[in-house]
């Protein structure tokens, strides 16, 4: 942890959505392009820094699920868990960026290695939380996540994304 | 300035996209939605603080405006004025969002008549570099912006929308 120097570990960006699409898999000359989808949920873009470690996911999965972020029919703010909602999860190395004169630098980042580990893991958590939540309220909503390292070409319908920040 | 505290003045996230529509007014029983919409270019969600003042404007500007964060056609990354490309610039409040338990608080944020003047002022200089880089290169392109206190139902298509994070 040392390495971070006091930077955060984790960055965020979260925004809400009516439905989100996001290709997991570029066209190729065998076959066409994957897409998954959500509707109505959270769409979270996550990037890992340098000093990273599976410590701080539990607790990064618990509060991002947790904040009262979305707005319920009755105008009353809930959480994802609480809508309930489904959540799209996006590897976003940009996040990570700073800028030097006009190009932005990664030196920051999390190496691909570690990004990638660290990447399952907090969706198998986010899977494992969202999916109980439902069971015990009886409703259905899905976790769907990019694959890391590739480009995320993404859509995204929003009735106001209420952009938030979020960093651990 | 001394209010901040330390923290940001202003904090933006900036998305990259193909096409990008924003809800400048909503249906009332007189008049349909109103949209404001750009092709491809540069979507700024942007937040003041309490302290920030319009100092920071020209360098804010300069910086959102320079930065190469769109890739070309020929997959070089270049600033939105180089693309060159359109901006959508959408007030975003909840970007001044801090977690207290569950829930967000935004004690941070700038008061409202603050915000709406600087918010103004913001898209005004925008339109002005952008304007005259679009002038000087020949080419076509647009400033949009979100009206300050609405509600921003945001439509996005991105070919990877790179989310980056500057704070100023």
């Amino acid at each position: 942890m040392a390495e971070r120097g006091g930077g955060p570990a984790a960055r965020t960006v979260l925004q809400q959505c009516l439905q989100a699409r996001l290709q997991v898999k570029p066209a190729d000359h065998t076959s066409e392009a994957q897409f998954v989808q959500i509707d109505r949920g959270m769409v979270i873009y996550v990037c890992f820094f340098k000093g990273a470690t599976d410590d701080i996911l539990p607790k990064m999965v618990s509060t991002l699920l947790n904040l009262r972020l979305c707005e319920s029919d009755s105008g009353k703010m809930v959480s994802v868990l609480e809508l309930p909602g489904s959540v799209l999860i996006v590897p976003q190395a940009t996040l990570g960026g700073k800028a030097k004169g006009r190009a932005m630098q990664y030196h920051n980042n999390i190496s691909k290695e570690d990004g990638l580990r660290l990447y399952g893991a907090f969706v198998a958590l986010c899977e494992k939380e969202l999916t109980a939540a439902a069971a015990s309220a009886g409703t259905e909503v899905t976790v769907k996540h990019g694959t890391y390292g590739n480009r995320q070409v993404l859509k995204l319908d929003t009735n106001g994304p209420y952009t938030h920040l979020m960093e651990f």
